[in-house]
């Protein structure tokens, strides 16, 4: 591809602190709007429109999308933004504006880019990302799971067995489904965008992935979707979509509890029909994941024998139009993993 | 540390190579010692000496150990040799001398080294190494376990789920185990060029560590201790140990069929008390590991359940004074892998 084509980079740069409370009250939701646009500023994205309730703070943006709750900030930006240039001044603002002064876990990943090239100095290469990311944080260990050669997911999270700690776990899961290649019929209804965002939420099935969500939704001029959604049961999604053939991507991302997330990835893959997907699963020990499950004589064991996992048999039988090509469980001191690769099982030839 | 320090990589470059028989009486080890001479001449290492039994001749080398059995080709060199230069000439007499014409799995890998400066162009990363064994192998996949900002171990794979087929595949599973930071003690008995390496073999318990195992070993100048051995199930076994304090190293590999490694790891462990190691397990569906389970509604939950999986409880109260850094599960066409990486837990301030 020439570097004069048209291009934009779908795959998102994604952050997600958990702050320690030591006092009462403390919450990042004191801080102000004019302060998260300045932290903004320096990512080089805008605030579109904003929804709330009582759990978080849902911020739609010119790159993806931005989430406060009282002690988790999510940050997730897109295209050839600076998303770790809005780390000092968010841990400074955490500090100043709430007393937080510890970082619980941190969480910092992305895909693998289609044209790293492109992106500014600090986000070419992970290894670049994570000699910023050791300059703020302590106990950061840097993952590559799937193909170092293909699709692959990096991956910057604590992960240091000695200080690990009950600490104030709450439970916690987030599942991300990174969509490639998506079929013509999958991307037609995102680039029209004489209508309505609210009916392209509705025809595409995105209204109905998960009942009662408040929906906040946005299409960009001369194409691309965003969208995020707060639950009734606390928990948020997120969706974006860039819709252009040559480098299509969607990517679906939430924190909604569930024992088997098999039924909402396979409603997800009906909306968005990809030609291949990575998907991540974290969960804590204190998910429903976990603890919905009979423990045997190791609580570990049982952890990874879920059948909510991917990768089991029980879920690949739901999605058996696709094949898995890589499957990788990882053990951190407060967090499991699940990575998984998909692609669209071939038509034989007849 | 300064260049001109004195400095040696333990860390070896491992390449097995399994070749599809098309016909009866297919034979690695019908090729010439000459033969592999000038093969081992591109690398850049001698034979020292050879021992064999009905399943394989086993050669000890100036820079690690080669295995060559019926259809299974193992080359393990250490320090700056060059491996990657033994594959045109290996796959070329594979054809000639035996009629192998299609491999039916390659496993490369290596722990990230400590000095990857003082390496030769084809091997200074594993980028540049995939490169070259992509141009190769077919339906080769790179992965990298473990830390990329600690310890990591890279691998290149066959992993097609297209192509992935029950082949001529026979129980197989290889424990590597990669030792660091060894402890005085451990390292005492390896430098003493004055005694016999029998002697060493018996005083450390490297003789031990399997009854019945013959042994080729050898003691280098001015240090260094190099072992090769043949179980009498067939198996091999192979072990190499850089002593010098600055960067010791050592390492153990075998493919001896077992239930569970927990003993042997254990055994091994107390032979060379390292300060860390990384570990890795590989089997297939054939190996005992797997067909010994009990197995359940699905076959892939009993196989990442077993007790003999490195990360489970039941192995990890055996080596307790090692602590968990790392563990990840992965699932290839033909293989399942665990790594794992331990250290010493540290002594508790009195």
């Amino acid at each position: 591809m020439a570097s004069n084509n048209h291009f934009f980079e779908g795959a998102e740069k994604l952050l997600e602190v958990w702050f320690l409370r030591t006092e009462p009250g403390q919450n990042l939701r004191h801080i102000a709007r004019e302060d998260w646009e300045e932290v903004l500023k320096t990512v080089r994205c805008q605030i579109i429109s904003t929804i709330k309730n009582d759990s978080q703070d849902a911020y739609l943006l010119s790159e993806s999308s931005m989430f406060v709750s009282d002690r988790r900030f999510i940050l997730k930006t897109c295209g050839t933004t600076l998303l770790h240039n809005a780390l000092p001044l968010m841990l400074e603002l955490a500090k100043q504006k709430c007393g937080f002064h510890t970082v619980e876990d941190i969480f910092y990943s992305r895909k693998n880019f289609m044209r790293p090239e492109l992106q500014h100095n600090m986000h070419r290469s992970f290894e670049e990302e994570v000699i910023i990311l050791e300059k703020l944080f302590q106990d950061g260990a840097a993952y590559c799971l799937g193909r170092m050669n293909g699709d692959c997911w990096y991956l910057y999270t604590t992960n240091n067995p000695d200080s690990s700690k009950p600490g104030q776990a709450e439970p916690d899961q987030t599942l991300e489904i990174l969509m490639m290649d998506r079929e013509p019929e999958g991307m037609k209804l995102f680039p029209k965008i004489s209508i309505d965002p609210a009916e392209i939420a509705k025809i595409s099935g995105i209204a109905d992935l998960e009942p009662g969500t408040l929906i906040d939704d946005f299409l960009f001029e001369p194409c691309g979707y965003s969208m995020n959604g707060l639950l009734p049961d606390g928990a948020y999604m997120n969706i974006h979509v860039t819709p252009e053939k040559d480098f299509s991507y969607a990517s679906f991302e939430t924190n909604v509890s569930k024992k088997s997330y098999a039924d909402l990835v396979k409603r997800v893959l009906n909306v968005f029909k990809p030609g291949r997907f990575v998907m991540t699963l974290f969960a804590n020990m204190e998910s429903q994941m976990f603890s919905a499950l009979e423990k045997g004589g190791s609580g570990d064991r049982a952890k990874l024998t879920s059948e909510v996992y991917p990768g089991d048999s029980t879920f690949e039988d739901k999605i058996s139009d696709f094949q898995r090509q890589d499957w990788q469980a990882s053990k951190f001191s407060n967090y499991y993993l699940t990575f998984c690769n998909y692609a669209k099982v071939k038509a034989k030839p007849s």
